[in-house]
């Protein structure tokens, strides 16, 4: 044990390590204690973690459209995965990040870990995972989209312009966005983005057809490579008998294909309108990226 | 002095009151000192503040439009306001939260100073004060549109969708919120809120005259009683030598009234955007309620 000096009492304190564990004891008295960790305990405590920060690395996945419980059961064994090292999901609704610590013997050793862990995890999880760190989908998307050349037009009704406020979050948005319709009422979707009216009131407003339509009906009327839409319930009010809350359409339209994709988020109306903007983003990076849904 | 019995030790505690203050004193071993705090001060301090909880009144102010300075400039003799109360200025993109904090003698007492202070603060600020505690301004505005039966159509460029994503957070917003363009290119201008392109090349997008045009066009389009529209350099791209990021019009216009208004905000995208959202729902409130702009 070290001894550490008690510079205005009596009593000293003991600084003892043993099994890569640190174990401290100090006198009870507050101004003591406290001088004594100021004074030694958290300089001693610095100058050890320095020493071994290169040998514990942390790493975040960002996946998106797949539920906590269904990552975790995709992943396998954890403990074969992660050897000792930790991993940590937190959900939140745009998705769930996969926080990956990883200690090392020494800073070659962790990095290593480091890509085993994750390129088994890209192996059985990869399709969900936009991104890594502190990126966001919409930084993705854009990417993608100046990368390629490609322009964006987006219709919006449940969602009220939230996917069109995300893509124009990213400076310089203008070289792929062109122009965005928060068609509300079905009067806006039959005049903006001529959608027939018959179909309209067959289907009803959300709908996976009229959500296909309005992508299709977007990218014609603007005149970019792709269409974005969604159409949805938000909630608390507007279900009816066989549409609940929570239930969105989500259309995308380019030049190989027209397709909409329906899900069901839950009660909260914020909470679905997120939810609903990261669903469509999502579906923009996987056309883009030639990821098909699993369901 | 009160004694605080010490269950665990030898070593009692003391609580003292004295000009309405309170000393405690502990002994230093941590888990006795522990015990104490939960088995009688906490409980104690619990009863002694429900007692005191009515002399005690916490009020939030929430202004938007106008800066911190020109706020506590405006309001005068601070000291002669307050009489010893305190009043913090908590300042966002969204405006200038103003939280009293009065301590009377009793709860009539304090109820009786929080309704000077408040009626002094309102007689000389009122205009730019939206709401109170945890108001947000899209619940204002939206209730101030559904008392009145109006219905609301938004033309965005620079906000890129956010204004219309806060007035369709609201619940039951179906019932003002009629449709949105967000005209990022000048085509969609044109095209959709019928802008005479020749006035749009003399005046350029980012300007008082266009952005009065936007309202009216959208307003006119889309039947609604009233047209809100933004248009603005958001940065940290799109700067021109006589138009610097920042700079913001703000076009509204109603049965009576087609008018447009010229703001300079910062330099980051994201907060311009917020901040443009907010001067934009005040100005609806402002119209509504016919409160003018001083300026």
């Amino acid at each position: 044990a070290d001894i550490i000096r008690n510079h205005s009492g009596t009593a000293p304190g003991t600084w003892i390590e043993k099994d890569g564990k640190i174990f401290i004891s100090l006198p009870g008295v507050p101004f003591e204690m406290k001088e004594m960790i100021t004074g030694y305990i958290i300089p001693r405590l610095s100058e050890k973690l320095s020493v071994e920060k290169n040998k514990r690395i942390i790493k975040s996945l960002l996946t998106t459209g797949i539920p906590e419980s269904f990552l975790y059961e995709r992943l396998g064994d954890i403990e074969e995965l992660l050897h000792g090292n930790a991993l940590a999901f937190l959900p939140s609704q745009f998705g769930v990040r996969l926080r990956i610590t990883v200690i090392g013997e020494d800073a070659d050793d962790a990095e290593n870990q480091l890509t085993r862990i994750e390129q088994q995890i890209r192996a059985k999880v990869g399709q969900y995972i936009f991104g890594t760190e502190n990126d966001t989908l919409e930084d993705v998307v854009a990417n993608l989209l100046i990368d390629r050349g490609l322009t964006i037009a987006v219709a919006e009704s449940c969602t009220g312009g939230l996917i069109s406020h995300r893509l124009t979050n990213v400076s310089g948005s203008s070289k792929y966005y062109e122009r965005g319709f928060i068609t509300y009422s079905n009067g806006a979707k039959v005049e903006h983005l001529k959608i027939d009216e018959d179909l309209l009131i067959k289907y009803g407003a959300v709908s996976l057809e009229v959500a296909r339509l309005m992508a299709e009906g977007v990218k014609a009327v603007s005149g970019t490579d792709i269409g974005i839409a969604a159409t949805g319930i938000m909630g608390p009010t507007g279900a009816t008998f066989d549409k609940p809350v929570g239930l969105v359409y989500i259309g995308f339209c380019d030049s190989k294909i027209c397709t909409a994709k329906e899900f069901r988020f839950g009660d909260d109306r914020i909470l679905n309108k997120d939810r609903t903007s990261q669903a469509a983003l999502d579906m923009i990076r996987r056309n883009l990226l030639g990821i098909e849904y699993e369901d």
